[in-house]
């Protein structure tokens, strides 16, 4: 069939769209990478390279044709955690995974959906090797200057940042981390990253949340960010109390889009700019030609991209037919 | 696989969810369904009711296994347009389909993607039987009330009216008919409907958009509104200027989640009224367990759903893989 989409025409938004869901729209066609099994439920994908290395570790992974699984015998969940962490370590002692070698001593919860309970926690930067998916907080800190209109604040990373170094960002974000809830994560990030003292966090606004599935060298990032609007008053500045943030900046809403669009912007942070831009009436259905298809690329259905494997290997659906089905 | 997604205790905005998506979580799944194909592209999906009455238009309509084709030899919009329409009066004098009773007059352009050359046109009563993918515009009308803080305005619909007589509906609302744009189409249904004037219109808000699969008796309903937020002064009051309206209501916000959850709701604009209840801080992830999966459910890929099966039967892959993908 030929190009019915149009696609050599498609705006510089949707190709941003694209690339931050660049393993959803290729990788994922693909049947390279396997479904990765704990105690019967798929929880995430493992590409090749790390299957290959994961053959050394038959007591941890057993491997068939069609997936890997975590050894059953492992029966509770600190069991699991210490036996994929021993794997791990070993595995950053090798040097074999430039991600490992961002070792965060901070972990992630790996479960089959977000309200579901947890099968294990795992270092953070090791869920990439694995597919899990990630979740994060990021506020949109906002202004409404009398003269430049509404004005959205960003913030640069450090260049000693393990990850995205010296990249533009949103002005506060943050993995949900082991022992730490939504609400009480944004509060702490808010603080830690931009000093917003709770007076002005009072007028933190829940807005929405949005999900891609993004490939890096790195490997897999199937994220959802809950996302927040703050608005501020025009004399407060953002200060960081630690050395995570290199400096911030603050642009009328109209110069967003470019910003984004920018190589030195964080790309899996685009995503949540680009639906503030969509809420605000930035990027309309008047002046983007692709508004649905880019809005429909700011939530692909990651609470059910994997359950469905698994219902196709016992039932033999076509995934299509149970897309979203629960 | 045991359900590990908590259905039991699903929440009943979810269970909203997946009502307003009923065709895209359950008749989607399986094969019932024939593609619609228009000039080799898959402009919709006939039901097999449906099949059964168009199998007396062979001059029309081809058949086959796999799917209904419109006659190839109809070259031009303008030919298609005519024929399918002869078939369509013919169907309705029959009075096969309880939709066709409800004729309107007034045509939806029938398209591969939002943003490629209409195919034909087609009656709007007609469309759910083919399937074909409806673009409506919704207007959420809000106040912000010194006491009562945020409220949003609702219409009460006609009894009159041929499609959801008596159900409650948000403030303003249209189909997007042939020759008619989107904002076009948002101003000229704010005056028809609510009577707002130009000076209020000023403030009106592009915001995003809905996506969902709806099925009803009536047939097929995959729908994508774009949304627009309009906040009015507190003294305004709607008033409908033809007979379409029966009333409206104005509700503080949080009495909304209630509103739309009712029996007396119009199924099809929940969604809107949910994304508006999300993107104000209503449903947040705290109050809402289902948070995420909800948010999914109101943005379901339509843009690349029918596109999936052309690419299945040439290239034999299975949908999951390239869902998405353009």
């Amino acid at each position: 069939m030929s190009n019915c989409s149009g696609e050599s025409n498609m705006s510089d938004v949707l190709k941003l769209a694209q690339k931050f869901n660049c393993f959803y729209l290729s990788g994922f066609r693909t049947s390279e990478c396997k479904p990765f099994i704990v105690q019967g439920f798929q929880v995430g994908l493992i590409r090749p390279d790390v299957i290959k290395q994961l053959l050394s570790f038959p007591e941890v992974f057993h491997f068939n044709q069609d997936c890997v699984e975590l050894n059953p015998a492992f029966r509770d969940y600190d069991t699991r955690s210490v036996k994929v962490d021993e794997v791990l370590k070993e595995l950053k002692t090798k040097n074999v995974f430039m991600t490992l070698k961002g070792w965060r001593d901070e972990c992630y919860e790996v479960k089959t959906q977000f309200d579901t309970p947890s099968l294990l926690k795992m270092d953070r930067s090791a869920t990439c090797l694995f597919g899990i998916r990630n979740y994060g907080v990021t506020i949109n800190g906002f202004v409404r200057h009398p003269e430049q209109g509404q004005c959205l604040w960003f913030q640069k990373r450090s260049a000693s940042k393990q990850t995205w170094p010296g990249k533009w960002d949103s002005m506060v974000s943050g993995g949900l981390s082991v022992g730490h809830g939504i609400f009480e994560t944004v509060y702490k990030e808010a603080m830690e990253e931009a000093s917003v003292p709770d007076n002005l966090l009072k007028n933190l606004k829940s807005a929405g949340c949005v999900s891609f599935y993004f490939e890096s060298e790195r490997g897999l990032f199937p994220n959802t960010e809950f996302v927040f609007d703050l608005e501020l008053p025009i004399d407060f500045i953002p200060v960081c109390s630690d050395a995570e943030v290199e400096c911030f900046e603050i642009l009328p809403i109209t110069e967003c889009l470019r910003k984004i669009l920018s190589q030195d912007y964080k790309t899996t942070n685009a995503p949540v700019v680009l639906d503030f831009l969509v809420r605000h009436g930035v990027v309309t259905p008047e002046n983007e030609p692709d508004y649905i298809k880019i809005i429909e690329l700011l939530h692909v259905p990651l609470q059910t991209i994997y359950w469905h494997r698994n219902k196709i290997k016992e039932n033999g659906f076509g995934a299509n037919e149970i897309q979203g089905s629960q």
